[in-house]
């Protein structure tokens, strides 16, 4: 179904996005009803986030909500209004677009689903509003997406109860064809996750993953940019611009429909045509795009480029507690062409000084655990090897005591740290209680230290931020 | 190193290990100066977690700890000992060993360090230990171990301070050859988990996996078994030993090393000898074990085992919030064997008089969500889906919005499902606040519905519950 929509030939094609992540004013289409969906919640959510724009929610049943006044409809509103965002009955998008085009407003969010993802009847209805559309040069992400975010000036209209305020600043841009990336439905609070921008595009029935591609390409306040896609409109475009853009930025995709079966569910549901995978695969590592492989990297992968400097080459160092870890670390590290870093005899030498023992390829702190002053032996073993100038990226694993006052402790060493060396170092903690390694989780990655949930992604971390930076040095 | 050690014939091979985990007495032969390790701590934790045997410290430079009488060496204690716990320096560890030959024991846990894996000298310690208690015919476990874990009688004889008193008793073992798994390290308590054995053979100087999977064969409180090595002592042993075991029950086994890298690292820190890894594919193939592919798999994955039933055939069924999920759990799916269930034309329809287009092959359950009374219709979808003969098992995606109520009404609906379906159920769980999705996993567990991390693991854990399920078939 997607073909037909397709066919329109925007040339609109590379304007700029930014009335739709930065705009002076909204009109908020959509049940004002109070409850877990629909405007109240837009309203609500960029009130609570702070949103620096104006607002104004339209409803011919309201005369007022949340202290805003409420307009029967679009053409009353007496300012100019940069973006609008439509959620309501499938049915009455069309006319709402034509009050859109009337009033002149140029970005539209169209929520609303029931589209070309449910039956011919929807398909014909987004062929419909992307003619309206057309004729007046109106831009649309959607319909059936759960919208947009920027971190920056609290545009958070947020159609679904997020249950937190604001999302925390930082400079991962996330897409997806998917709402499940939309602050309602991921612990963005909890993760202590930076974004910069967000946008589920939906039905990609105008905005698709090339046009957000190039909006973030030369936006400033993204510095990495993660992407699940399920189908891909133009492939030689998306080429094209994706090869352009990971040559400033780094570019995570994770796909699915790679399999018969799950392509073949895809297009039903998002009225999308697959893409043969292993062309997609082609096309990628042309590109110098990173793949990702499972759900969780694709939001959590990104923090290693946000935080952290890229390693200058492949030599893993490794200290963690137990002599396992270490193994099951390099035998990952293989597979992303990491390789372990031999100590210097130097620095061999300074941690034999300081535990017998220790200046191994694999750093064990486990056997100086037992020893009582343990902080003390810990804070210079890591600094000791943070030293050595035969390792580019360093495999942290710290594990947390089920007692708080270890908590204080790393943090105040780590705090110490900060800045003061040039590696890569990707961060893995456990220990017997998950409130204190989220704890612990959280502070480090407050002081710039990204932690990951998995010994594996970890190391996939430091493996990808290798190959990244190995592809950036082979154009320099 | 180990070769040397290996040499040793004991005799007494298949003996029974109810020594080690059955004690009426334990000796804690150690320093019981307070902290976070040693002698101390273990007695502590043996009397928060209610160990239903006698236990008796051994130092001679105390004479009561923790409310117990200390004995100055183990000749004075006066009553039988089942099981003594060795933690002192390595150089002295031979002369206690001849001690507790004199004494009759069976039965020692080697905690110290500093043996085969450290030096030639440990390795020299080693061998003399080794004879000791060949000569006696004591069976050690050790050296260089955390230790063992029996849930049903208390028996926590944790060296290192776990920081709380219990693990769960359940049906899983676990086996390891590293300290991490032991209760100090990991976070049973907040991860639900309920154990049965617990084993860290540290060195294998004579206690090795082959021994735990015989014992765990014949252990009634043990359903699924799961397995960290780095080397296999006996590869024609285990492969016949766990033949046997996986007929009766499944046994999960994580291995690393594997690379070559890895393996030279591992034979450095374990003093063992590394084995091809191939082969070691091979003989889990034939051999009927699972093998697992990433540390948190390892304590994840044996919960569909204790948990759930196993599947009757190969097709998945999906609930889901958002389609997108249901791609990348199709895709994942495809990897173990696993087919999309079509659903049966009565159920489709059914689904259907729920919510228009409900009834395809990934059951969405995201637009109903913005309905009002979404409780209710999540209810009838769940009941309605479980009903399917065209299906046998299910990954079931559950959204925790940001609001307690709904992690009451979602456990009250659990509740009510419990033992009222046959498939086998995989549950993942996301929402914007990890709290609450804590919350939810831990009150699901409680109810026999295990909760896995990823969408993968889910995944994953039916893919090896069916492949199980088809072998066990097989054999039939």
């Amino acid at each position: 179904m997607e073909s037909k929509v397709s066919e329109a030939d925007f040339s609109l094609k590379k304007s700029d996005l930014s009335f739709f992540f930065e705009p002076q004013s909204v009109a908020v289409i959509g049940s004002l009803r109070e409850g877990y969906f629909g405007g109240y919640v837009v309203v609500k959510t960029l009130l609570n986030a702070g949103f620096t724009g104006k607002i104004y929610p339209v409803n011919p049943s309201y005369q007022e909500v949340l202290g805003l006044k409420v307009y029967p409809s679009i053409k009353e509103i007496p300012e100019k209004i940069d973006l609008a965002l439509i959620m309501i009955n499938r049915r009455s998008v069309p006319n709402v677009m034509r009050e859109c085009a009337t009033k002149g407003i140029k970005a539209v969010i169209v929520v609303a689903d029931g589209f070309a993802e449910r039956d011919e009847e929807g398909a014909k209805l987004q062929n419909e509003i992307v003619k309206i559309a057309r004729e007046a040069r109106i831009r649309i992400i959607g319909p059936n997406t759960a919208g947009i975010v920027n971190s920056a000036n609290g545009l958070m209209p947020d159609p679904y109860e997020p249950g937190y305020e604001k999302v925390k600043p930082g400079t991962v841009a996330i897409c997806a064809q998917t709402g499940m990336i939309n602050p309602q439905a991921f612990p963005y609070a909890d993760l202590h996750y930076g974004v910069s921008k967000i946008c589920d595009y939906g039905n990609k029935c105008d905005i698709d993953e090339c046009d957000m591609l190039e909006y973030l390409e030369s936006d400033p306040a993204t510095k990495v940019i993660t992407m699940y896609l399920e189908s891909v409109r133009d492939g030689r475009r998306f080429l094209e611009i994706s090869r352009r853009v990971t040559a400033k930025k780094p570019v995570l995709i994770l796909k699915s429909g790679r399999t018969k079966e799950g392509a073949k569910v895809s297009a039903s549901h998002t009225g999308a045509l697959a893409v043969d995978d292993q062309i997609f695969s082609a096309a990628c590592k042309q590109a110098g795009v990173i793949r990702l492989e499972k759900f969780r990297e694709f939001f959590e992968l990104p923090k290693i480029f946000s935080l952290q400097p890229l390693p200058k080459g492949n030599r893993l160092g490794i200290v963690t507690f137990t002599g396992g870890v270490g193994v099951l670390a390099i035998d990952e590290a293989a597979k992303y062409g990491l390789s372990v870093a031999r100590l210097s005899p130097k620095i061999a030498k300074k941690l034999n000084a300081i535990f017998p023992g220790l200046g191994k390829t694999v750093v064990d702190i486990g056997p100086p655990m037992a020893v009582n002053n343990y902080m003390t032996i810990y804070s210079d073993i890591l600094k000791t090897v943070l030293e050595d100038d035969h390792m580019d990226c360093l495999f942290n694993v710290i594990w947390t005591s089920p007692f708080k006052e270890f908590v204080e402790e790393y943090l105040k060493f780590y705090g110490e740290m900060q800045g003061n060396y040039q590696k890569t170092i990707a961060t893995w903690i456990y220990g017997p209680s998950i409130p204190l390694v989220n704890e612990l989780s959280s502070g480090l990655e407050d002081l710039g230290f990204p932690v990951f949930s998995d010994l594996e992604m970890a190391i996939k971390a430091l493996g990808i931020a290798y190959q990244y930076s190995d592809r950036k040095k082979g154009e320099a």
